[in-house]
């Protein structure tokens, strides 16, 4: 290098998109700069700066030529080919608070603050946040972090101001497929009075979630202008959280626990919770399902997660109860997207099947009702409120309302055309369902993606069966995809079929 | 998406490199391939296949469109716009086993083994490496679990095989400003018939380190072949270990483990003792620096370590010896790659200072003597051998043997043509001598980048001191180099002058 340090470069505009603010410099230059890739530095160009992380290459470019990735352009309004200047910048010192919880040290609010807002504002790198939870799934959280976590997530992202009245929520935490009970909750709470602005995620790893349901018949995907309107206006609506930033680290996060395949308890309780607090929820109703296959798979499990819901909540001033409830085996008959919207709106048409729908359905409406006090005996008057068409009523107001079909019907679901009828292989029992395979095979079959596609179950868990008899039947919208669910489907064998007597250990005879 | 799944894309080439295996994609088809951003994928084209990492992007790529960086493009040979088929990939096991040392349990050898495996081979992302050193530097390892992840980073690299005969290494674990011991241990070592290959890594966060002094006056960039070659001519070597892939899967490891500033225990144990390992060392001395701003602050850390370095090299077959060295203030005078190269060739000229420096080497050098057995009293055969002037021979033919001068001399080194002069501002003693100003100045006069950058120091601590007198130099190859160590230099005053009495605290008078 001729004429001394460097720190004036070429922009060279990188046609990349990353979860960081990346900057691509060449080896030769950091060398002279005395940085080292994962160093921060400044990025200053007109008077505008940022902070960026390094990563070195020699291929992509020369030295004297600093890569900006098209974050970096848009924020700096960079053009190819100016004068950028790069000086070294400190680390964050909120990497200095993940190593505290490395250390196992308790993070005062400031701490857990600073993490969240470098996170908000992408100063932290994925392996930063890969640290940062998999020190947490370690070393956890106490319930004064998680909540300070909670309210920083909160404090990190958009809120919606419903006024003055109360605003009820529900959630479950997952883990049962065919799990439709929310699009019934949800309008017979409404049209009991109560406001209940219902945002949720999509599906990770199940074959539908309440997002890709109510996707198969209206739009999901609202502003929070728009879900203020419909909410104030009808009572409740049914959105996709994603659509609205409401605490957007979480979906930096889940992305990194989802990639590592771990989920911080302390985590999942602040990544919940703060989409509630984010919403104003005074009372908040939580699902935990258990059994085999959920993700609270014993009742101890359960009744432990809600009593963290339950103290979180009074620390961030949400009234919490929780119904822990049987998800041993996927609910009612239907799963997939349209399918499951099938079989809710059915219900609220009329339909008294399945009975553990309605009877699931009924019960948590019900507590929701009696949270609300706009109930006495909360399971009589949500059955009423469905029996009367109010429910069904409120909930075509809520689709309409959400660009879906007027007068929406359980016959305008838009199920799969191309279906495959699976059938017993033997008499006997239904004596076991696996969760997960039913899920894998609904997904083989396009489920959550084609809204259309999943499985339709005939024979649940205790029924008995004759050989031949249909179990279940599988939806695709593609005929290769419903080959391949079908071969998925008779190498796990999600439905088994046994005798009452599963197996004969003779007396050994003494000779 | 008219006909059904697309599993078939059209090649996109992306001018990146990554430290892992990324691909991009749209997230229309990764959600129709039912997959998620951090998702492995199988890569397949004309038969080759690699696995990748997805990441999704609506605007570097169209719905149809896959992006391959440039590994990739090398890897299966592609060209723009071919057909590339992707296909969803499972996880590999070693996340699950990283999951169980964050769930605190010991890993098996097949576990470590795995896990070291698919680092070297690139399918764990830097996000799971992150996961990795955070558990690792949580829960720890044990000596079994440690001596397993040593021979999984040996297997995973390169070995250099020197025969039959024994193979003697020396290894300073840092922190020490100055510490350029090695090349006069090395040439007396080799001057009395023992094998020794030296290998080092580059300075990260010092001002010079071993292969920066060595740079300073020859090359260090060496193939496996060349250090083989010169060390069975000559004795011995001074190369730079990052030319050859000696355990390859440590500079992953160190590049995130410099991001978090963690350095794991065990981690730092095995990455030392893979590389001698990797170069068939029998025999290892380890200088252990203790004092303030030293790696081993106290003399019970400095102990702990040298019994685990002791124990991890009876696991390994390799005989560990330990000096617990005295590094509260630098070593010597110099601080810098050439002057520190001035100064250690001076000594091997016959130089008899400064006396820190020849102490230190001569201690060390005769303790190597006396484990290879060619020395009852180390010290003094290391003495005669620096003193008859075969130590400095032996140094000008490695030298020479890496393209070198020949003949090199102290005066040889190229020293900065730049200095600045910084005195006392008032009488006293030397009292301190801040170990990390001091490589802070260091580096910020260009060290060690600028081979002729650093400083040198003319009091040590105890040293009486006039008001005005010269206390150190800082030398520099640029101008606004020198000036900003100069500022940085009167802001953070390195060498402290006191008073002997540092303090009064008059008696409180009773009135």
């Amino acid at each position: 290098m001729p004429n001394g340090v460097r720190d004036v470069f070429k922009s060279k505009l990188v046609d990349i998109e990353a979860g960081e603010p990346i900057i691509i410099m060449n080896p030769e230059d950091t060398a002279e700069l005395g940085i080292r890739e994962m160093d921060r530095v400044y990025v200053e160009r007109n008077g505008k700066n940022l902070v960026a992380i390094v990563q070195e290459s020699n291929t992509m470019v020369k030295s004297g030529e600093v890569g900006v990735i098209l974050q970096i352009q848009q924020e700096l309004d960079l053009k190819e080919n100016v004068e950028i200047e790069i000086k070294p910048a400190s680390r964050p010192h909120s990497i200095d608070f993940i190593k505290r919880k490395m250390d196992g040290l308790e993070l005062t609010t400031d701490e857990i603050t600073s993490i969240v807002k470098d996170m908000a504002n992408r100063a932290l790198s994925r392996v930063d946040i890969s640290a940062y939870i998999t020190a947490v799934y370690i070393n956890g959280m106490n319930m004064r972090e998680t909540k300070d976590l909670t309210m920083a997530m909160v404090a990190s992202g958009e809120r919606i101001n419903f006024g003055e009245r109360d605003v009820f929520d529900f959630h479950s935490i997952g883990g049962c497929p065919g799990n439709k009970v929310t699009p019934i909750i949800v309008p017979i709470v409404a049209a009991a009075g109560l406001l209940m602005p219902k945002t949720f995620s999509r599906a990770i790893s199940s074959a539908a979630g309440t997002a890709d349901i109510m996707e198969s018949i209206c739009n999901v995907t609202l502003t929070s202008e728009k879900i203020r309107h419909i909410t104030l206006e009808i009572g409740a609506v049914l959105a996709w959280g994603g659509a609205v930033r409401l605490a957007p680290v979480d979906d930096m996060l889940i992305n990194v626990e989802y990639g590592l395949a771990v989920d911080p308890h302390s985590q999942v309780l602040a990544s919940i919770m703060s989409k509630k607090k984010a919403v104003g929820a005074k009372h908040l109703l939580l699902d935990i399902p258990t059994g085999y296959g959920t993700k609270a798979e014993t009742e101890d499990i359960a009744r432990k997660t809600a009593k963290d819901f339950i103290d979180l909540g009074e620390q961030i001033g949400i009234n919490v109860e929780c119904a822990v409830t049987y998800g041993g085996q996927p609910l009612g008959r239907a799963v997939g997207p349209a399918l499951e919207a099938a079989e809710a709106i059915a219900i609220l048409e009329g339909s008294a099947g399945p009975r553990s729908v309605v009877e699931k359905a009924l019960s948590l409406a019900g507590m929701i009702l009696e949270m609300g006090g706009v109930a006495r005996n909360g399971y009589d008057e949500a059955q009423s409120i469905l029996k009367s068409g109010r429910a069904l009523e409120k909930f075509r107001e809520i689709v309409e309302a959400q660009g879906g079909k007027k007068n929406i019907s359980s016959s305008d679901a838009p199920i799969g055309k191309l279906s495959k009828k699976i059938s017993a292989d033997k008499s006997g029992y239904v004596n076991f369902i696996d969760n997960k395979s039913i899920v894998k095979i609904a997904r083989e079959a396009g489920a959550p993606y084609d809204k259309g596609a999943g499985l339709v179950i005939t024979k649940k868990a205790g029924h008995p069966v004759e050989k031949d008899e249909l179990i279940y039947t599988i939806f695709a919208e593609h005929e290769h995809k419903l080959k391949s669910a079908e071969v998925l489907a008779h190498r796990l064998r999600p439905i088994r079929v046994e005798n009452m007597v599963l197996d004969h250990i003779p007396t050994i005879r003494k000779i």
